[in-house]
């Protein structure tokens, strides 16, 4: 397996697995069979050369060890891997080691390969992505009606449906996922310049040679070499940034009402979630704990991107190169942040009859303001605002709800009968559009993001 | 005026008069003056009521000193204003007090007052940015035919043209441009949802308030509010993020070329630019300067807005107080870095002699490649490639330019003549696709990016 | 006032009034003064020169409107200040302007000035970290026998006490209090090195004219100019960091002790604190709300200043002009969060009752490794926890408490009567070292941290 | 090895190898072994259990694989961990395995295991700083006299040496050894207190526990346990981020001064460093570039540190299970920025000629502010300062140097003769205090930074 301890709560096995040594060498090795092959047919290269080339392009050919060590020698993993094939080419036909990496310069290989595992990553993200939006459309519609306390500043507000909370994070989740789509379709581009990115070692077929390589590797073939511009690599990790700030929302959410005290969801367990390694008792947050954690993580990482943005003329002395542990990063803690809410809400407990015990808890507290709107149509906005002030004081609240307080104030009891004031107490009566929204948000009428059209 | 000195190399004069206390005031005050009046409308206040309200709700009218400093107690700045402004219009008429923020929360203000002062930066930064992307098409038109040395990892390489860098520049703006012009779109909507988000308190008319408000305030109306879910507003963050990262890797470039060493380009001087306090030699790169200092903030606070977004359950604890000057910081950087390079662009000085200069006095080193390329058909790519690292080496190269020097060496001779070689010096034959590439990434018959869909 | 309303949640009012365009200013002119006073003493310039240039060195004698657009256009605030200085001293003697700035570099301007700001905003910090502690030693003293669940994972797991709780937050607040004092004392001296910092303007009495001016600042006199080494400031601005990390840790504990469904702590209200816009029943936690904010804002600034500090050989480009707003952001942020800290510790009521009713709400779940480590004894570790595992699922827990749950269980009376594990339910018998620990963190006896010699 | 292709710039060996999965494995059984024996040793638990305990706590029991999948269901990797050595003490004993991790939480493994971990990098970093810093001693002592361009802003200002500048670099680095030295004094101590942080289930022995694992760890033991409290880890986290930015400064400027057109400076090349795959003339600055990559990097983990350091209560949701990828990352970047300069330095050339020449193209321009000095003492400053713009443009420069230009003006020869501007241009006439400054802030004769006392 790839994932090593030290990130084993940063990444899953799969992305782990696409970023893997093997992996990453292979993507490599696999732009430079698809340059020999592409101008081998363009008649550049001599076929027989091609052919060699690609067939010893296979990652297990390699000793990866060498190859990281004399990467930090020089700077880019390119030369040693372009050595390493111009060498194994040559075991089988000197003339074919000639031909490897012809017109192509080190970050062609290296930039290419990088969108290569990103195309690899865009796949999962988006599978985990609809199953995330499936689950929260089923939470949605099955609690439409569930009625649970609102919570501003962590204090107790005015009502709202279960429903509309999940069609919150469901709405802010899919809306993340068609910025990732389009982000992913304009940055799964192929990159091949040469040298200083005029592909000039290619004479006038450079485009031909681009075109055939885009097509054998089913990149897309861009306007031009975008060596030193990393936009579009930028506006990918940002997507993955705002998305992960929507799921670790979410996680913050479940996580606070997983509290003992609240009670009001809980995570599913099972195969190794939630315990301790001493308290028997424990059924811990796990999976938001571990989305809340690439919450923290992704944002700088995307600041990292950004900042190596700023790069020097055709080739950088830095940014670049600080550029694949952050993307790596990034990618794999978005993955294991939507993994981890799959999970968590396919299993995910919703526990109504606590929901509505909380809500009757604050003992009509949470209807102030609708008490107040009622009372200032007679009292007048400020009075009306101060009475209620008095009467949703704790001490006044442990004698009797808000509306059974208010009941007996006698400047209240001039303009309302005890009756009209019960109603105060019914959170379905102070809902509001809160069904409308989550509709409007989630449920399962709603279709997948449309692709952006390029 | 509203620029600090504290901050004044952050911002530009029109983007700190939107995040100006009167601006901010009137925003927030806008709102509540739109929400009277469509209220009225609906008949759920009494029309003399919104017509006071609206009437007082002008900046001028308040104490903003005392405002910012209760906004300190209250936690957000729309507690003291809806204070005031009841105070306001009671002064006018007791009743019209009572209906002042009907039914919204203190949110609903903060927020739509940010978006309609995003509304106003957007107008200012996408009309930089025009400016800009003209400026760069007419320098890329102006330098397609002006060679220079490539550079990588700051050190020479095949020759480029300027048009070709500059057009870089330019597709990385445009792209950016295009980028933000669809945040915006998506984000430059209402936030109107009451204390819990389901407008409870207006019972079956909040929908109609909404479009109402919306329409008076010339925003988009979304399918729910958005208290805690920040994505729309991290994406335009983000889309500056990107932005600022192109426009830094522009400014690098600029004050790398300005080097007295290198002097190939040279900023515009005059109304105070560039000076000394003590050298009276200096002409400094200070429009790039400032570029290169929005892209250092700008990065770090796209992380803070991300790690912002993790906003507890209907509104937060910390993430949303802390967006404000994270925002604003955002723009007006982003707002200085365009300008700067609006004013760089537009008064650049090309130095076209210098940059042939520099080229000539690689003395034929940069043409390495191709005269690898060149020499490999008939010595073999390793010999080849061997033979040009001795004869680029510094001391040999003070004896003549590299064609020369391969004429005189007998391995050479054997396959080539001197004229042969000669060719390899000319930098108009080894410019490979610059034009085409710098032709499809920018030049005047580009249309400006369309409006992306929401 | 010098806050304005988009920052109003980011500082205190005397750190805004430090970072304001008067005190900014003077500052700068503080330097100017210094400089031709002590160039004076050593007969480098003429006495008279340096009367005139010190006497109207006021800020109140300068249109900052115009320095500050000016200072866009220089890309430092020193030239602006610097010719506008000359100005007004040739207004009272022409031969005095010539003197002004004599010797000196724009950084040495601006990066004194910063320090001398630094240095007022340190006693502020300071003064407000010791009334926190003295806080927290009152706090941690009067709650030494306060118990109350310990939580982890936000989970209920065995009994603190909250002096304890208290005391580690008391703890790394004087740590962090001694670091950033250490930091300061290492950072408050003063840049004096012209041009190229060598002081070659001032021949060979640039030394004696460093130690004169550094004394007239009270600033120390470091062992050479540090234009572009930035390191000192950089640990002021990280040990900010690392402080508001564990005032953000207090602050995150408070607002989530003060959920209603927890109700164990309360921010004092008053004031304006603490209420919402539309809910008469509210008492947000404000104080910890802002300390919060600060907390999402300060870490990333940080980032921001150290990704500055790659400074250019003698003076950078970008790097340093992105720095004052940085700075300035940190300490006001750092500030507001210490002193809403003072603030809600002064008058923090502590619900010890609930605090108690929590912990009994728990039914012993929370002793379940203490039942754990009495089982164990008999039945074996697995058999132990495995069964203690079933006893605190939460319909066992709907049954009694897990004491009285076990005492039914025949595998645990075989060993254990019913009054040996009553006493597994007593808090206090289960508290370990936590007396111990809050004496050492915290507490009357504690002397300041002390000064760190340089 | 341990390093992955993905991150092989961002590592040295030594370093990953401290983070390697058997490594991090490794201290935390050390953690365990060393608890088992202290409480035998206490009569807390048999002594036999201990030996079995301590015997198999050897990483190369344990199946990493199967650690690493299982961390990611339990949220830490102290649970499984645990439970794997209980599976393999009972092996041997069944009743040893009871007595596994008695008394301790899954943070102290973790936690301490960290702390191993970092003591092991702090021998490592401090032992390259010793060597960059003897390294820099010598740069500095041998280049007391190299005369060359100061560069304020990219552009040229008056000489300084070059011995100033690496004297510059070096302060900085000392500096910053000395912080970083003082944060692990303060941060590497024992973890240790159980689930809630009193040591409960120790009863009264848990301080003579603590005592004796940190002394078999050879750790301190610190005043309590600090499980949420982070802020030691965060300053050492802190100081590496504030001495990769004065290396990155470092890195810069070596960096610059290589681009061929300045050509001041050479990094050793040799074994691999600084070719290109394509063109055979290269040689790159690699370290620096590498340094520079680091620079990029850290800034922004320190940032995700800070902000992890808001932990809830007795144990985080999310913070804390972000921590290690950003501790590991941190201390990698540093080590490999560390070791990049050390090899730049060691084998750095110098180009003495060409420093001199460069300063020669600048034809005395940068001597300007001194020629200010001298002609205003006769001319006033503003029209010597205004003459020396005029004489120091490029097309006056091209005529001759500023001394000869000077030396035609009438306004000039009223005041001067030849002989007297003739000194203008000695560089060793204007380096003021270069050599004083150098020799405070680096050479042989300076002691190591003495340990900070706690």
């Amino acid at each position: 397996m790839s994932v090593r301890l030290i990130e084993s709560l940063s990444t899953t096995e799969p992305l782990a697995e696409i970023f893997s040594d093997l992996s990453v060498l292979q993507a490599m090795l696999d732009f430079e069979g698809a340059l020999a092959r592409s101008e081998a047919e363009l008649k550049i290269i001599p076929p027989s050369a091609a052919r060699i080339i690609a067939r010893v392009a296979r990652a297990e050919n390699f000793d990866v060890v060498s190859l990281a060590r004399e990467t930090l020698r020089a700077g880019t993993p390119s030369i040693p891997l372009v050595k390493a094939l111009r060498k194994k080419a040559q075991e089988e036909d000197a003339a074919a080691a000639d031909f490897v990496h012809w017109g192509a310069t080190s970050q062609d290989v290296s930039d290419t390969a990088l969108v290569l595992l990103l195309k690899k990553a865009a796949a999962i993200l988006s599978a985990d992505l609809k199953r995330l939006e499936a689950a929260l459309d089923s939470l949605v519609i099955q609690n439409k009606n569930t009625v649970m306390v609102g919570r501003t500043l962590l204090q107790p507000a005015p009502p709202i449906t279960f429903g509309l909370k999940a069609a919150g994070w469901c709405g802010a989740i899919r809306r993340g996922h068609a910025r990732l789509h389009a982000a992913f379709s304009d940055a799964l581009i192929l990159q091949l310049g040469g040298a200083s990115g005029t592909l000039a070692a290619l004479g006038n077929r450079g485009d031909k040679v681009r075109k055939q390589v885009a097509k054998r590797l089913k990149l897309d073939d861009p306007d031009a070499p975008w060596h030193t511009h990393r936009d579009r690599l930028a506006a990918v990790v940002c997507a993955c940034g705002v998305l992960v700030g929507s799921i670790g929302k979410m996680a913050r959410d479940i996580s606070l009402l997983m509290q003992a005290e609240v009670g009001e969801l809980s995570e599913p367990g099972g195969s190794g979630r939630g315990g301790s390694s001493t308290m028997p008792q424990k059924r811990n947050p796990i999976a938001s704990v571990i989305a809340l954690a690439a919450s923290y993580r992704v944002p700088v990482l995307v600041a990292s991107f950004l900042s190596e943005m700023v790069q020097e003329h055709e080739r950088a002395v830095g940014g670049l190169q600080a550029e694949w542990p952050t993307v790596a990063g990034v990618i794999q803690s978005t993955g294991v942040a939507i993994a981890s809410m799959v999970e968590a809400t396919e299993g995910l407990t919703v526990n109504r009859k606590r929901m509505r015990e909380n809500l009757e808890e604050t003992q009509g507290a949470v209807y102030a303001e609708k008490a107040a709107l009622l009372l200032s149509r007679k009292l007048g906005r400020e009075p009306a605002h101060s009475l209620l002030q008095q009467a949703t004081r704790p001490q006044q609240l442990r004698k009797g709800t808000l509306s059974e307080i208010l009941a007996q104030l006698p400047e209240v009891q001039t303009f309302f009968d005890a009756r009209a004031l019960r109603t105060l107490d019914d959170p379905e009566d102070y809902l509001g559009l809160a069904r409308e929204f989550s509709e409007r948000l989630c449920g399962r009428s709603r279709t997948r993001p449309p692709a952006r059209k390029k």
